[in-house]
């Protein structure tokens, strides 16, 4: 089979073509523009490929309820043109094949549990920290929606003791994106936080906001896997610190070994490393081909 | 068909006849005694009932994993006797029929998703607040379960300004449960929640915590339904606190109209009222039963 896959980001936008196990044989890569423009681009990609499904993991929020009338949709975005831009439906009308659409970080929980760090695992979390956070959720085998799809980013933390920055989410302030995406580091700090030495007290804090929702979420839905990825976990310092925070937050309430003694091979980065978007897509595509 | 339904808890059992319309047509209820005292007066019920299959939802923590060599037994809990007994299996050995076995929350859950306040509904959580705080999740048309099953009441939530209360949870001590389950209110007021008055500053405190707990599930998973049992939720001046607690932290981030405008009928009493745990448990005895 060959099967299509678009990783839809608020800066750039990744199309490939990939196959039944997992194997992407091309790929592009364009700049995020006004939605027609950005479209074209993936249209023009695609045509004469003679792909059998096209599978979409996209930034957000986006209607994915099959029956609402705005189903396929962006939804809110302040992204300019974006805002009820009709994504999926465009390419519909210019492919007649089945369609996978999900957000970008249900798609990468996807396609770890399939191909990556989470192979043959039935559940998943995939945490992607960078210019925003977002967290997709995998869980019984199926990726998990309701009303909308989850926003994990938008879960309230505790203050660390020593932190004063008022966060920068326009919704909540001082909520887990507003404290700990790549901006917040940014201008809590005063510069990127990739100029910050890998011992700057500026990643304790970033763990501490980390670890405590990742202790959350493992209460909650007990995933048989964290996997943590996007810009800021490039950070490799990190892992560490988020799971000694992990594990100072549950403080041995959760009584399995898989959190209890190994913990190093259950809070880990994506196993698809930055291919886990792309793959996540192309894991769409396929189900959406019935594969 | 007869359905057996067993719904344990830490200080009563219940056990049930009933149908496959959800029909409890008889039940029993003693005191949780020692487990072999009280799993005695369960097999004497069932005896000569002829039920087709037995749905048992049950205080925890449990072993809910089918390929584990304790599935089926209790796990760690302080509760004397309990801790390592094999509940599932002395009733496997006493009925040779299929057996449903979770969490008494995940059994409200999957009974009020089946018949109650979320019927037809794909998702859905269920709160109890009483002794202590429990959490039933239902997803995609799924009971959810992990490396364990969910244990929400363990979430941590920021602390009410004017709270100086430390909390009762041996494990965490200020989480969901250390601030807000019923002995929790009774240490912190010196008297029992049903002796405060409606307008007592108490429920507001409560609300306030309960209302952070169910805006950060609603961003992770976005259910369909929001249900609050439990004895505390006899409180019934509750419900529009908490309404307005969960508006005041998503503020407006949840851009659906079941949140924005339809929250009274979104975060309500379990649609089963005090039965939502024993029609529970005949739902997983049915589902059991592959019906």
């Amino acid at each position: 089979m060959r099967i299509g896959a678009i990783e839809a980001g608020g800066t750039k936008f990744v199309c490939g073509i990939g196959n039944e196990n997992g194997v992407i044989e091309d790929r592009v890569s364009f700049p995020t523009e006004l939605p027609e423009t950005t479209l074209r681009h993936v249209i023009d990609y695609f045509q004469n490929k003679q792909v059998d499904a096209i599978g979409i993991g996209t930034f957000g929020p986006i209607d994915i309820d099959p029956s609402s009338p705005t189903y396929g949709h962006v939804t809110t975005t302040p992204k300019p043109g974006w805002g009820g831009y009709d994504f999926l439906g465009t390419l519909q009308r210019a492919f007649n094949v089945p369609f996978g659409w999900d957000t970008d970080v249900n798609a990468a929980a996807f396609g770890e549990a399939k191909w990556g760090a989470a192979q043959g695992l039935d559940s998943c979390v995939y945490y992607t920290i960078g210019t925003g956070v977002g967290v997709g959720v995998y869980a019984e085998g199926k990726l998990v929606h309701g009303l909308l799809h989850p926003e994990g980013g938008h879960v309230l933390t505790r203050r660390h003791p020593e932190d004063a920055f008022a966060g920068i989410c326009p919704y909540h302030g001082d909520c887990l994106e507003g404290m700990a995406a790549g901006p917040a580091i940014e201008k809590r700090w005063g510069v990127r936080g990739g100029e910050l030495s890998p011992d700057h007290p500026a990643w304790a804090m970033e763990a501490f906001y980390i670890g405590q929702a990742v202790a959350g979420i493992i209460v909650l839905l007990s995933p048989k896997k964290v996997i943590l990825g996007g810009g800021v976990m490039h950070q490799e310092q990190l892992f560490p610190m988020i799971r000694a925070e992990v594990q100072r937050n549950l403080n041995g309430y959760v009584a399995h070994g898989t959190v209890l003694s190994g913990i190093d091979s259950y809070i880990v980065p994506p196993g698809l490393g930055d291919n886990a978007g792309l793959s996540g897509a192309l894991a769409l595509g396929l189900a959406a081909a019935g594969r």
